[in-house]
């Protein structure tokens, strides 16, 4: 092989190698720029002061999970009431993922399933939203 | 008046003190750790990803108002469909206040205004959650 060709082949591997690893450096990026926002809200069986505050010392247990990122737990806020906004819920939780690969791990952590088994019995009802954040 | 009285007055009014000023501390120390988490969703009048980015866009103006401490945009995650999660929004925003003042002061912000005025032809539907967290 003459040594123009040898080190023409040479660029060419070097620059291939640049386009295969391009897409998986974007895909990265892209992949530590998302969150994965886990809101959850809760309508109590008997709504009250300590079923609340028992349902909230349940979730933060929650935080002992190492796929939770972080966790945020209240209650409604006291802002204006308007059409829009439900006040309805009786406790909220609020919890960050890394992907939702690591928000199936957490579906089935045996301290989640714990969580479910000792505090299911005080709600009626439970909505969740899952957004995906863009940018 | 005998100082015994004058020495148990002037004692009365420092404990008095002391029990008014009590629950303003406490008040503060609960104002400062807690935060107001403002969630909203959108259903827009025409899905499709050009409305959605079209919203996301005009939500990301939102980030110029002082109050807003903390601003995340998202559509729906790709998690797990179970009977309790609830994915038939199209867009989502979460956003931190300090205070109900706060957000009151954000609802009526110029910036947040034009952003109604601008995309609320996008939406046929909008619910809000309001939660102040605890501990």
């Amino acid at each position: 092989m003459s040594k123009i060709i040898q080190k023409s082949r040479r660029k060419f591997i070097k620059n291939a190698a640049l386009v295969a690893v391009a897409p998986t450096i974007l895909s990265m990026e892209q992949q530590k720029k998302s969150t994965i926002i886990h809101h959850v809200f809760f309508w109590l069986k008997e709504p009250g002061e300590a079923n609340a505050k028992e349902l909230i010392k349940g979730l933060q247990t929650l935080k002992a999970i190492p796929q939770v990122k972080k966790l945020l737990v209240g209650v409604p806020a006291s802002t204006e009431k308007r059409d829009v906004v439900d006040n309805s819920f009786h406790v909220s939780e609020l919890m960050y993922f890394d992907s939702v690969k690591d928000q199936d791990a957490y579906q089935v952590h045996p301290v989640h399933q714990a969580f479910v088994d000792q505090y299911s019995h005080l709600w009626e009802r439970v909505v969740v939203y899952d957004m995906v954040t863009e940018g």
